[in-house]
């Protein structure tokens, strides 16, 4: 367990208002410090050393890969799925620890287990790992504390390298379970041929961008601290997406309820039409993510829907769309160009912003949210 | 597409005052009915005669199952899930329609796609299933309509005899695509010698007293319409559950979204304490169901969490556990005993009460919810 001295700790904020604040301009350097070492000099490929146990030929062996892990976490979790899915073309499933390890699922020899948890200590991840340990499968783990009780009990560990998180509400421990995902995603297609050289070299390309491109996001904070002062006035919003960036619509739903306590609900934006769509009403806030080009026609058609019962649209655009997906929503903003498959890097921060301003805008405790612990070492 | 005339329905309400309570009163028939000609005459087998394409020896080929469906067929499938792996122990992996089609599923000649839509007609489950098929996949249709667009294309279909539902929200075509899972279920478990006759005859014998257990239900619906009542003054509210009742939890909070226009949402009970919890202030009603009693400690801790940041807790459990769960919660209703993997079919028959009755408070138009078609037939 993490234990954290606040009053020492005040004087460690560098110059920002919160520890929030802090970790998500922090994220440029996470996300460096978590690809460094992992690729090789020529930027051609990756190279997970610490996959010890986890060898290239016993990769080759597993036939499916169970993703678990709680909260944020399991949001990273669900991008992850997508990554190896699209990369390695092994079947993911990914499930909530917490149901996991009671609802006997279906664990064999050629299971791939990977837990994902800040912390290293949350309870149900944990009993979780056991459970799969028990049932012979390997265990893979991401976290952000070595040494921590999943970082001793896995087979293998990818530490993420974002320092620590203070917060109760994550972001830099997200975002760099994000490139663990993408690195170990690239490596198992290396190792399962999936995917040639030309290919992993361009992701790694691409990957090595995307510092550069959240700090632009940040540096156009003053957008979001202004939508993010309108929708603090409402009481419900709905986050909507495909694809990834369903994924990432339920991490900036989670993000926005832990430090607001505005009640935001995610949906896959095809699903709304099944139901939620009789909470659609004048005025409220619908956020958008169409980050995902080939799916960007379709989220627009759910987007008429919303707008025809009167919600006020904000939408995460690619840089270049703003003008013509403006047509379609009350306001954009747009997110440096780059591969598909990493646009969560980008598409989360402004969404982690748009929380964080409209905690502030509530006047909440950003830091430290009501009724939350940073980890969650009970059940 | 079904086509209504509502003047000439209205005539058919059979002196329920709306088609949704009519509907919900027509389980006990519809799981009846459902039921006869699947169940050997000396109750001991399922028997689908209708599997002509998925013969045995086809089911004993697949290596996982995917359930694909929308809205309230969906969480059917969720349900589906639990019983197909357990009963079977092949992997299930259920998905949203809108998403499936465009994800690049891994689907192969050893994946049965099972997809589920009362009408046969919704557009997203129709591409979700030749999307299946275009991969070389079986497909099993569960649906309401002979000869709609899904029967017709699917390699083989179950109809559930629930009779034409004509409310938009979706009561006794839910509960019989349960019926209809169950009944799969021991037939996969059957073909593939997992459960043994006398586990196959209980289970056969537990779904007999279904129907009159409905029943039992339905004529405590003056208690669920107290509660109705006392939730319809609220804009927010939550369901809780672990396992099935998780499940369960998503369509009733779905129900009550649909015609109450409530903002409810539904929580793996484990989930709660990564973030939502914040959202958990003075007042706010919690639903848990609590009929999975194996995990009945663990929901009943999560409740303790709630309550503590004073939510009014309304709690659905199992005859026999009222006084116990009572001094954890604030009000109680219990339902008949059966095994726990058929607690659905009983449990979610509240939450419908409970919605329709939340819905009438709040004069609402019960049948035709604002901005929901019955069946959708766009993408």
């Amino acid at each position: 367990v993490f234990h954290v001295d606040w009053d020492l700790m005040t004087a460690e904020k560098a110059g920002f208002d919160h520890f929030m604040l802090k970790e998500i301009h922090e994220q440029p350097k996470a996300y460096r410090d978590t690809m460094r070492g992992r690729v090789s000099e020529d930027g051609k490929s990756v190279s997970l050393s610490e996959l010890t146990t986890i060898t290239p030929e016993e990769l080759r062996k597993f036939n499916r890969v169970h993703i678990v892990a709680c909260g944020t976490a399991m949001h990273a979790g669900m991008v992850g799925k997508t990554i190896i899915e699209q990369l390695a073309r092994v079947p993911v499933e990914t499930d909530v620890a917490s149901e996991y390890r009671y609802r006997s699922p279906i664990i064999t020899p050629e299971t791939l287990v990977i837990v994902v948890s800040q912390s290293g200590e949350t309870a149900d991840t944990l009993a979780a790992l056991r459970e799969a340990k028990r049932n012979g499968a390997r265990v893979l783990a991401i976290t952000n504390v070595v040494g921590s009780s999943v970082a001793r009990e896995a087979d293998d560990v990818i530490i993420t390298l974002a320092g620590p998180e203070i917060a109760v509400a994550s972001t830099k421990a997200y975002t760099s379970q994000l490139i663990a995902f993408y690195l170990f995603g690239l490596h198992y297609a290396q190792v399962l041929d999936t995917k040639d050289e030309a290919f992993v070299s361009g992701v790694l390309a691409a990957m090595d961008s995307l510092p550069e491109q959240v700090e632009k996001i940040l540096s156009q904070a003053e957008v979001i601290k202004k939508i993010a002062e309108s929708i603090s006035r409402h009481s419900n919003l709905f986050f909507i997406g495909r694809g990834l960036d369903y994924a990432v619509a339920l991490e900036g739903s989670l993000k926005l309820k832990e430090i607001s306590y505005i009640h935001s609900e995610a949906y896959a934006a095809g699903e709304l039409k099944h139901g939620t769509l009789a909470l659609i009403e004048e005025g409220i806030p619908v956020i958008s993510l169409i980050t995902q080009e080939d799916l960007q026609e379709k989220t627009l058609s759910n987007i008429k829907e919303v707008k025809a019962r009167g919600a006020d649209v904000f939408a995460i655009v690619n840089d270049g769309n703003e003008e013509e997906i403006s047509k379609s929503v009350d306001s954009v903003f747009s997110i440096p160009r780059t591969l598909s498959l990493l646009t969560p890097a980008l598409s989360v921060v402004p969404l982690q912003l748009l929380s964080y301003y409209a905690s502030l805008a509530l006047g909440h405790d950003v830091d430290k949210p009501r009724n939350l612990a940073k980890s969650v070492t009970v059940e």
